[in-house]
Formats: structure tokens, sequence, C-alpha cells
């Protein structure tokens, strides 16, 4: 290990032999932590070459199972998003995209940071599980095409403890540590057909385009290099995605665009990826093909039926999604006006996200599960805790 | 922890409270490796600045115990060599430098890498110890104004756990950290006078002239900055220093000089070494007078009859030094000789280091404590090999 920890640390390339040392010492614990800890420093400020980078990932992904869907005999499709504020994209994608012929296993994680978990917004729909296990997971695959559930905790064992160590040692910000973790998870969970989702602007784990861009990039290398279809899209979260956050508030959202209603941005976005991910799988000639079949699907209500299909499958309430009332909503519903006439310059996701947290947090201590803000384009800071102030003085709890 | 590693991360200097933080979390362990392992490749790679380097140093010394000489009434003097092959400098120098009126209390270690260390080298005096009590080096110190004894394991306690840290994540070859280290121990082991001895060229830690120079800038600007009288000399260890390497052969030399035989290279470096303390510490006017005195004090015997009383103080046999052959010798020398006539072009000294803790290796599996080669300059390491794999082949056990 101290030799691998030299080459990287004078800039020199490690070969598929030493990452498969690096990933099994991660995985069986052979490899101490200060040592792993020293690498991942050098990683961060060397940085690791393309071909080291995708050797990282496949060594990492044989630390653990892969999983195989060629039985299915239909392109297997699946997207990843770099996270951001109000992001509630796979909701409305998965079921539209299976709709269109494609199975889309969508294996999603809990919130990070200052941004929101698909899993955690899931959850909000009445009985709704994302827990599957195999045999289940594969036969709703095998008859709806889809499914909305968390990770497999079999693929890729060793990346949960390189990334808790990340945590600690300050080497999280590393675009190809970044790159390798995102796609190993991918590659193990076995589709043929990638749609990544890299977001900048304010509101993103990369606010900078530039890096990610490059993020972007080490992302499709590492698909292509192990024999996917790949692409990235760019998008912006310089403001939060549609008009809302907050869990049950996003999953409404999420089911209004497959509706044909919901905020524009959302559906502009479900539509592009999905239109990558058709025409990368082979699905529709192009682009605009991809984007007219998935107007079609949404507008003939295939879209809906697939997402109650899911839920239904999944344990949930499929009522949801004709009837969004039933999902929890707060008895408390506040909107909140900008303090003066004019239009909204811009709204900051990362404000609101870490308000809707700490807001979150305040109120989980008065007892409450969850809080949620709607009309996202006009709340300022201040006007947020002066509502916050008022109700939590008047006694009233604010839950979904 | 986290906050310090990204502040080295990206090069923003840290203070001394954050220095203490470090420092403290290695001494009492409740900074854990993994983190202290990210901070020091960091550190590794961002480098540190002078003032972070002094506030590092002034904290590791803080966690442990200091010395005070004060008492004396004379000038206290230290010396450190950041090692060499062949390099036996202390021991003649120490005595030589008390018997010009200066207190020299010289804290020595074991030997590292390919380098030997003076401890090692003392200990084939017959009955020496290196491991005085306080109380007895400062009674010795009081009496006859030197000594040579090991580390002190009360100065600087969390140098030990950092080094040793250090030396399993590739962090060992960072010039703030070397720097550190070493002006820690003289820190804490209270001298008022430091001269530095850093070695340069193919036997030497840092090879590189322009590295060597980097850290003796980095030591003096420490010293200074902790208000010692510090000044750094460049020596070359492109070849052994002396004629003999090999723990007891060494002290034979070093004897030698004191006698005012022995090889001119060495003696050089001794005077040059104590005219720097003399003059440094007010004790002579100026180099010239420093040399002067020094060879003044060899020739009239003082300098024998110092080492003398050292060696008697410490439990050893003061005959060693007027009879050299009561040091351990070897049964079976060989000379070896060029493979062919003409003028030795140079000797390499990590080969023959190299070769010595080899053939020290494989002949204590014989049953031998040690190996000896004498007549440096002829050494080829294919004749050394010849020469080994004769002896071994015919059962001879090479002892010193």
């Amino acid at each position: 290990m101290l030799d691998l920890i030299e080459r990287t640390k004078r800039a020199r390339p490690l070969d598929r032999a030493a990452m498969r040392y690096l990933a099994r010492g991660v995985a069986d614990g052979s490899v101490p932590d200060y040592q792993l800890a020293a690498w991942l420093m050098a990683a961060r400020l060397n940085g690791l070459t393309a071909p080291e980078t995708l050797a990282l990932t496949r060594e990492m992904v044989a630390t653990g199972e892969t999983l195989d869907w060629t039985e299915l005999g239909v392109p297997v499709v699946d997207k990843h998003s770099t996270g951001g504020v109000g992001d509630k994209t796979s909701i409305a994608l998965v079921p539209l995209v299976a709709a269109a012929g494609a199975a889309f296993v969508k294996m999603s994680g809990r919130g990070l940071g200052h941004t929101g978990g698909t899993l955690d917004k899931l959850e909000a729909i009445p009985g709704l599980r994302v827990d599957l296990d195999p045999v289940a997971l594969r036969a709703q695959v095998g008859r709806i095409g889809c499914a909305l559930v968390g990770q497999n905790p079999a693929l890729v064992p060793a990346d949960g403890a390189l990334y808790a160590l990340r945590d600690v040692t300050g080497t999280v910000d590393s675009v190809p540590l970044i790159a390798s973790s995102i796609m190993a998870k991918k590659l193990a969970a076995g589709a043929g057909t990638i749609v990544l989702d890299v977001k900048h602007g304010e509101g993103a784990f990369l606010p900078d385009m530039e890096d990610a861009r490059r993020l972007a990039r080490a992302m499709v290398e590492i698909g292509r290099g192990a024999g996917r279809r790949v692409r990235a899209v760019l998008s912006s979260m310089e403001r939060p995605l549609g008009r809302s956050v907050g869990n049950a508030l996003e999953v409404r959202e999420a089911l209004e665009v497959l509706r044909g209603e919901g905020p524009a941005d959302l559906w502009n976005l479900v539509r592009e990826l999905g239109a990558h991910l058709l025409t990368l799988a082979g699905l529709t000639a192009d682009l605009d093909a991809g984007r007219a079949s998935l107007t079609r699907l949404r507008d003939s209500g295939e879209g809906v039926r697939r997402m109650e299909a899911l839920i239904e499958a999944q344990g949930g309430d499929p009522c949801v999604v004709a009837e969004p009332e039933r999902l929890p909503a707060s008895p408390a519903v506040e909107g909140v006006l900008a303090p003066r006439d004019g239009p909204v310059q811009r709204i900051g996701p990362h404000a609101i996200a870490e308000e809707v947290l700490a807001v979150g947090e305040s109120l989980a201590r008065l007892g409450c599960r969850e809080v949620a803000l709607i009309g996202g384009e006009a709340y300022l800071r201040k006007d947020l805790c002066r509502i916050i102030r008022a109700l939590t003085g008047m006694g009233i709890r604010v839950v979904m």
C-alpha cells in the first residue's frame, strides 16, 4: 500500500492490479484507514488519470455482486443526477421511459448535504416500500418494466466504507473519486444505457460549470470504457427545479408533470433526459422522436398508469396519482410574498434548501415530522424566519 | 480536524491555535490516525509556510517536557546531522567542544534507513550506557561538560507517534515536517546554540543540494523563531565520511581523529562544525580562532582525556581510547581491491551502506551480530557479493 501511496503522491499512474489491491483492501478491511486516507488525499490533490479512474471503478465493482437483466429482452436504462434542490425528475421519468419500452431499474439514495434524496421523497407516498428484495424486484421489473428502489447493499459494498472515510478526511471533492463512486454503482446495477444529469449552479454540489463538465466527462469516460452507452446532460441548478421543495410536495409536483400539469422546467428536463435515454437505447431514431414519444405517452395517460402500477407493486396507495390530496399535507400552509412588487430576479436554491432543513430540525423538536414550503419563487430568508417564528410562537405544528 | 485538513488541502495557512489542536491530538490520541494521515499528505503535497512550521514545532515541544541548563553557567550547545554513511562526527566533536568550555549534551538516535545511528555505534564500546536517567545526566554534564546519550522519551512525546504514522503513509519526505521533527527535539533539549550538519549527495536522505538547502533554511528559521542561535552547514555525502562503515570501526575512526590521526575529511568536518559552535556560543571570536582552538585541544590531548572521562562516566571502558584494539573486531577481515589498477573515480555511499546492512542481515541469520567492511575506497557492489558468497560458502562467521 505504501508503494501505491508513493506512486499517487508523485502523480505516477497506478495500474489495474494496484487498483484491485486498493479496492479489495477497502472491501475486506485489510488496508488500514490511515493509509487509505493518505492515498485519498494524494488522489484529491494530484488527481487520477482517466485509465486509473476506470480501473478503480471496475475493481470497486468487482468487490460485490453485479446485476444482469439480459433475460428481459428489452433495453435496460438507468439515470443518475448529481443532486439538486427540488430535483424530483426520476419520479416522473422512470414510469414514462418504461412506458416507451425500456426497462428502468432506478436505485436511488437518501438526502445528502443540502439536497433531498429520491428515497425520502418516495416514502411520502403512504405504504410505498423502497426496500424490495432481489427476487421481488426482478419480478416487478419483468411485469411492469420499472422500479424506484433503494441501493442494493450487495452492489459495490466497498463504496460505503470509502465514502465514509472520504467524508471525514476532506477528500469528498475530488472529480475522479466522485465519478468513480457514482459509476461503480451504475455499472454494478447492470443497465446498458445510462444518462447522467450533471447539475451546475448555486444549488449543485459542483456549482462551477467547468467542474461539472469535468465530472460529466470523467463519468462518461468510465461508462464507455466499461462498454456502456453513456451520455451526460449538464443542467442548471441556479434555482430550485420546479416550484416546490419538500418530500411530499415534490412527489405531488412529479405526479402533476405526469398528468401534463406542473412546472415547465421540470417537464422539459424529464423529456430531455428521457429522449436521450430512448435514443441511446435505440428505441427512438433521434432526440426529436424521443421527445415526441414521451409527450404522447404523457398525454395518453400511459405514464400515469405506469406510475400507478409502480406504486401498487411497491405496496403504496396508487390513488395518490389521481388524488394527490391523499399525500400527507401540512395543516398550516403559508404563501410567502416578495416584500415589494416587481419581477423575481432570482431564487437561491441553497438558501431555500438550508432553510427547509433547519426548519425541519426545529419543528422535529416540537414533535413534527416534516415541514414543507410552497411557492418557492417568493421566498426570502428573512421572510422565512419571520413565518417560522410566528408559527412556532403560536404553537402551530407544521407537517406535510 | 476536518477544518484543519480542508485548510491545508487548499494551502490556507493554519494558525498557532490550529497547530496546538493538532499536536495535542497526536499526543493524547484524540485525533484519529486517518485524519492525521490525510492532513500529513496535504502538508506533504502543498507544503507548510515558515510560520506554520514554527507553530507546529513549538506546539509539538509543548506536548512534553523541556530541559533547562541555565544553572550550568556556561553556553550549552547542540548539533544535529541529517545522517549519512560513515558519519561518526559527534563522537569526536562532543568531547572536543566540551574541552573548549561549552556544555554539550548530545542526544542521538538509532540507525534509520541506510544510515547508521550514533547510539548503535557508541554501544560498540564495552560497558558504555546511553540510557542515563535525568539526574545522572545532569550530574555528569555538571562534572565533565558533556554526554552522548539516547533521546529522552519525555521530550516531544508526540513526535514518535507522528513519525510512525508518516512512515506508513508516504509522508516522511516533507521538508517542513522533517525540519519540525528535528528542531522540536533540539528545542526541547534546551541548548541555546545549535549547529545543523545538513548532508547532500548520494548517501544523504535528501541527495539533491537544493532540497538540502531548503531543509537547512527551514530548520534555521524554526530555531531563530524560537530564540536560539542556529547555523546550518551543508556537507557532502557523495562518498562515505572517513574510511570505515560499521559500528565499532566508526568509533575507532572517531577516536583516531581525537588522537590527531584518522582521515582528513572527518577531522575537517569535526573542526568546522566545532568552530561554528564555539563562535556562535561566543566562546571564540571567529571561525579561525575556533578552528585553532580545536586543533590545540586535540594536539594537547585534552580532547582524548575528555572522551575518556565521558566513556568512564557512562560506564564504558576508557582504555579503548588509548587501546582501540579493545573494541570488538572481526576475526575475518578482508581487504577488497578494485578489479583493476588506476585512481578510484568515486565511491557510492548508498551501495556500501545497503551492502553492509544486507550482509549484516544474512550473517545475523548465521549467528553473527554484525559485519564490518574496511577500506571503503575500493568496494564495488559485485566484489562485495563475491566476497560474501565466498565467506558464507566457506562457513566463515564475520563479526566485528
